[in-house]
């Protein structure tokens, strides 16, 4: 056991002839340790830290006091038996993370008996690991089992952690017991990881990512490089698969993730960790610079797809997932050790949370001699799919009175996870979702609620397009429902521009339905005479033959008026439709408004009104809806929303306006613009110039103008007078009416 | 103008002549000015305060400012024209505040221009007031009218702002000056509000504090030392009504107002502000000391009656107003101005608002010194009604991992804000409202909600019985929703007892149905191996005739679970019945769950599951409801509930208990004891002793032991073991079953 026996050495009696021994060994990864994403040069620093007080020294003993409560009492390592969720499954993930954090408490506290509960339950899994077969509960067809869990990706996660706990507690273990560990535990299930599950391990997913970081960084502490070169390149080092490749596919060149930043989140973790490990093995990799920066830019662009501290909920996402997990507070961490870069602080800052690895006191140090600077967030389109031309996720944000955000979907499908919302938008004001998307339909872990996992009706509404605010064409779902259709298919992005007036993008599909083409044009903009930005929405829609077009708006926040009479339905409601999510719509209301223009006001939690300004023909519908028919057990939240619906027309050009207004204090019994200023609204196109024209209701008129053609030089009539604008779009002030 | 004259002398050098003008005078006020609810000694000290940086001094800007903005516009004394919430209404509103701002910020700045501007208007209103007849939008058989306003309320505000911005501007005016607005403006304004109004003025009412207030302290200024006597005896200085006579019965001993903390803190401002001038100017009167100390007792029930910073919504009242409100902000002021309580700083440091008088100087010190100490909010049965023998509100705490409220409604009916709710409660945990009251069925001041004001179904089922947590007799709401017939019966409160295991109350009421006899016990007790109190409820109907009883439990959160199968209605709903509140109520599924315990179970946003597990006998009916029904406009929110429903029944009890339990943490990813703890329930009556017996999953068992008739000491048998007590009430623990 030579491999054992340098790494019991004193770390400074070994410098001299491990130079030496790195030369010897080539391709051989010499080591010592700790050396993942702790480094040996870490650890004085760090003990040290835990001795002044400050934000380190706290995390320190929050976690220590921690540790010794959970290692007080018998460990348990039980036989695999239940699935997710289960308790020998919550077992097991609770010991990995308790392995994890006693070896840190080891470290820095250099008090053996932990390095010692760590040695135990590593020496009792070994006993089990040996003994085991494929998991009882594993799922047929679905995914790769585990022998601990249900379910590979569990086994992986376990490893990941595991192996780091080892390498933290290694100078503390005799020749036998590394043997016992590494023969009997870790190197079967680096083993079973990887040539145990080929289709996982070598596949261009997040779960071959969490395998090759788990035996990547087992290949690092076991001195075994060919463990590191297949998690880098696949089993074959081919680079057809592998964690370099996993870092040139998964994300855009903008760093996004094509399922959207709620599994982004999630994908994160084993690519900062794998990725600080290969940085401190081996920095001549330069992995933090490998694609442009990539990791750095997963890490920026998974904050910047927050809002208010949470996620933008697209896809399957639970929604009270924000900048607060666990997985982002490691990646900006692990961001702010590589780049320095204070903005990162203000969010670290808001996760107040402080990981015990070098990185994380250096994030410690920063926030407690208040470094932090305000995180800028951007307007921006991330392009989506590996090349970023797999359509876009774009978000435009304004800050006036509460800052405003518009979301807008031409992304991809996005996996199995992905909705069937293209051209879908959401509107976020003061804090608040507005303009909302469902989200996932799912109490996690919660046994009452279908165990737990996704509800039925989250593919039986969350993910059909009616819940979403994008067209139903025929009461269909976008490609039929059909997940394979919808990621071989995306819309294209035309444009994005951003100038001081605000933002607006354009996108197209023609592959979500048969002989339609759906092209939206969406725009944050601010006027000057109302405080804060309107969001302008032009959705048009081309076909061969004669449809039903449906636009729904799903909102947030209590019904106050329409400018038309509409009448709820009062003691009798019925399903807005059969399938593809209509029967969980209850129908409330129906209204025809007459020509003109069509407003819809209401109020949300957050004090503000909300007015929906549609230019309507009329002979559209107005159709009010409530989420929760056909829905027996309650497991749909009850939402509101409307729908504009046009019968029988082969083309249509939906138009209309958001208006944030006004301030409702029940408090302080005040009550400031319940009404909204936007009074009519008109449409015209000019060659390739749309028109959108805003009247207020003191008289004063704008007009929007938005280039799809080009972005240089415009030029155009309207109402006899020539206009001439750089760029996509301006707003223009016109006369006043009366 | 001799009057005029001494109050533009130096104060200082009025002194001596001053005490001998007293003496002489013998029923004459004679003053300095100001000294109101701001007294001449306070001027010093605030001009003092101003010059430091801290509370006061900020606070002091912040008004200066919003003055400065506002009297840079022209001054609009309009001619009165609208009704509540429109222009000219809103425009008298604003310019009496505006008027007691620019006269503080004179006294304290003592620059010129703000006591011109205050003069400016009073003029103007000088010359428009003696053209006035009664308000055009006077509301005929209602209430009083008054002249700027459409209702004499109004006007009396106005007239308790208007007079204290005239004192502190005072000693800026010539004598002609005083001469136009004390006989064209004040004095009118006085005799109006009394002489011109008696059935107000002599009204023990909380519209006749106002004008008493505002008369009184006109007395005091206008040295008309009549005006005191009649506003605090009554126009004939019978003392059957005017200020002390409300003093005496509008509030009950404890000093809770009869309409409920809504209205309570709506009624203290003319309280407060008239005690502190009558403090100021005529300190031989002790007001403070009044009733044992009235006031103070009013002020702190008022914050004793809120939970998180919300007052509990009883009765017609608007859920988001709190301890925050200005009137309490002045309230606790005063309080403390009186008192030093540092308890009322903990309240005031939440207010956030320095008010900008002597005792908000006070505040503002001791706040800026960090005296404030916790506020202790405790068990308690304010007794209801001028005796405090109406019936009681009783209020239940406990402090265990996030604090629990349990709010008991044996009170009177409370005017015509009062809802037919006898017997009625609400229960809060952890922050939140969790078996929750409806309040007020209004959007305040949005036009678009029926104007703003209360909205037709608050009647039609905000104040119905079925919407609230109590039983309803064959669909019938108590008194058959007669606000006479309810006035004048109440609950009789039979005992309240609190200790170191919990709070238990009970009470009855035969008059809410003919020949039904409600009686209801609750109790807020801590078993030792549940971390959180469980609320026991036990409700006896006991009646000559055969029955329909009704039990609704109405709660926030989202539907988890049910230990009997309960289907929903898929894809037709209908409403639940016909009136009195039943027709807003969708039926949303229905069950008649088996006999023995019956366990419904919800997740509230706080991230706590909460079940109630409630004894059956096979033929008790569960009904699922969602409001919403026959509301054509869109304005009642869906809120959930169920209730209990016994059929053709003489008498009946229903026993069950609330249990908080576990966490929903999405975020994090956890899920913790989202099932109940109790497992089963069962009651027996040993002669007049009652006994509910909870027996836990563990095999755990408790037995809850309630004397009805004596809190001396309690015998019982109980499965052949003999049990002791002293007190009202004891939990058992009895040997464990499995």
């Amino acid at each position: 056991m030579l491999n054992g026996f340098y790494k019991k050495m004193n770390v400074k009696a070994l410098v001299t002839c491990f130079l030496v021994l790195t030369f010897s060994c080539s391709q051989s990864v010499a080591r010592v340790s700790p050396n993942l994403v702790i480094s040996q040069d870490d650890i004085p620093l760090m003990q040290s830290a835990i001795k002044e007080p400050g934000s380190f020294a706290k995390a320190y003993l929050e976690t220590k006091a921690s540790v010794d409560e959970q290692i007080s009492q018998t460990i348990k390592v039980p036989v695999p038996k239940d699935g997710g969720g289960g308790p020998t499954h919550e077992r097991h993930k609770k010991n990995y993370l308790l392995m994890y954090n006693a070896g840190v408490i080891y470290q820095l506290s250099e008090d053996k008996k932990y390095a010692n509960y760590v040695r135990d339950m590593l020496l009792e899994y070994a006993k089990l690991y040996p003994t085991l077969d494929v998991h009882p509960k594993r799922k047929l067809n679905k995914q790769n089992p585990g022998k601990l869990f249900w379910q590979s990706l569990n086994e992986a996660m376990w490893l990941v952690h595991t192996i780091q706990a080892y390498d933290l507690i290694l100078d503390s273990l005799s020749a036998d017991e590394i043997a016992t560990i590494e023969s009997k535990l870790l190197k079967p299930v680096s083993l079973f990881l990887s040539e145990g599950q080929p289709s996982t391990f070598n596949k261009v997913h997040n779960h071959g990512t969490w395998a090759a970081a788990g035996v990547g960084m087992a290949g690092y502490v076991l001195n075994e490089p060919e463990y590191v070169e297949k998690a880098l390149l696949d089993l074959e080092k081919s680079g057809k698969g592998g964690f370099l490749r996993q870092l040139d596919e998964l994300f855009s060149p903008e760093g996004y993730y094509n399922e959207g930043p709620y599994y982004q989140r999630f994908a994160l973790l084993p690519f900062i960790t794998f990725a600080k490990a290969i940085q401190n093995n081996q920095p001549e990799r330069k992995i933090f610079e490998h694609r442009n920066g990539i990791i750095i830019k997963a890490i920026d662009t998974t904050i910047q797809l927050s809002y208010n501290k949470l996620f933008y909920p697209i896809n399957d996402a639970i929604k009270s997932k924000g900048i607060d997990t666990i997985e982002l507070v490691n990646g900006v961490t692990v961001a702010y050790g590589f780049t320095q870069d204070t903005g990162l602080l203000d969010i670290a800052k808001q996760q107040g949370q402080i990981i015990l690895t070098g990185d994380g006191l250096k994030v410690a140090n920063a926030l407690d001699a208040n470094l932090a600077t305000p995180y800028k967030f951007k307007s921006v389109a991330f392009g989506d799919g590996a090349n970023g031309k797999q359509g876009a996720l774009v978000i435009m944000r304004q800050e006036s009175r509460g800052e405003q955000a518009l979301l807008f979907k031409p992304a991809a499908q996005g996996l199995g996870h992905g909705h069937f919302d293209k051209l879908t938008w959401q509107f976020y004001d003061n804090g608040a979702e507005i303009v909302s998307d469902y989200g996932a339909a799912r109490f996690l872990n919660v046994e009452a609620k279908f165990g737990g996992r996704y509800l039925p009706e989250n593919d039986s509404y969350a993910k059909q397009t009616v819940a979403h605010n994008t067209v139903v064409v025929d009461e269909k779902s976008h490609f039929l429902g059909d997940v394979e259709v919808g990621n071989a298919n995306h819309p294209e992005l035309l444009f994005f521009e951003n100038n001081a007036q605000g933002s607006v993008s354009s996108a197209q599909i023609d592959t979500a339905y048969k002989g339609v083409n759906l092209l939206r044009t969406l725009a944050l903009v601010k006027l000057p005479e109302i405080d804060k930005p309107l969001a302008f929405d032009i959705f048009e829609v081309t076909s061969e033959e004669v449809h039903q077009l449906d636009l729904p708006v799903h909102y947030h926040g209590h019904f106050i008026d329409s400018n038309f009479t509409m009448a709820g339905f009062g003691n009798n409601l019925k399903a807005l439709g059969n399938n593809n999510g209509y029967q969980h719509l209850w129908l409330t209301g129906q209204a025809t408004p007459k020509a003109g223009i069509a407003q819809i006001t209401w109020l949300n939690d957050n004090g503000r009104f909300y007015t929906q300004s549609s230019l309507v023909d009329g002979s559209t519908d107005a159709l009010f809806t409530r989420v929760g028919a056909n829905d027996p057990n309650f497991n749909l939240r009850n939402e509101s929303g409307f729908i504009y619906r046009k019968n029988a027309v082969k083309n249509h050009r939906f138009v209309s306006v958001l208006e944030p207004h006004g301030e409702y204090n029940p408090s302080k019994e005040y009550t400031l613009s319940a009404n909204p200023k936007v009074s009519n609204l008109s449409f015209e196109q000019v060659n390739n110039i749309s028109l959108v024209t805003v009247q207020l209701k003191n008289g004063a008129q704008y007009l929007l103008a938005i280039n799809n053609n080009t972005s240089e030089k415009s030029t155009f009539k309207y109402q006899q007078v020539e206009y001439k604008f750089n760029g996509r779009f301006n707003l223009f002030k016109l006369p006043s009416q009366k």
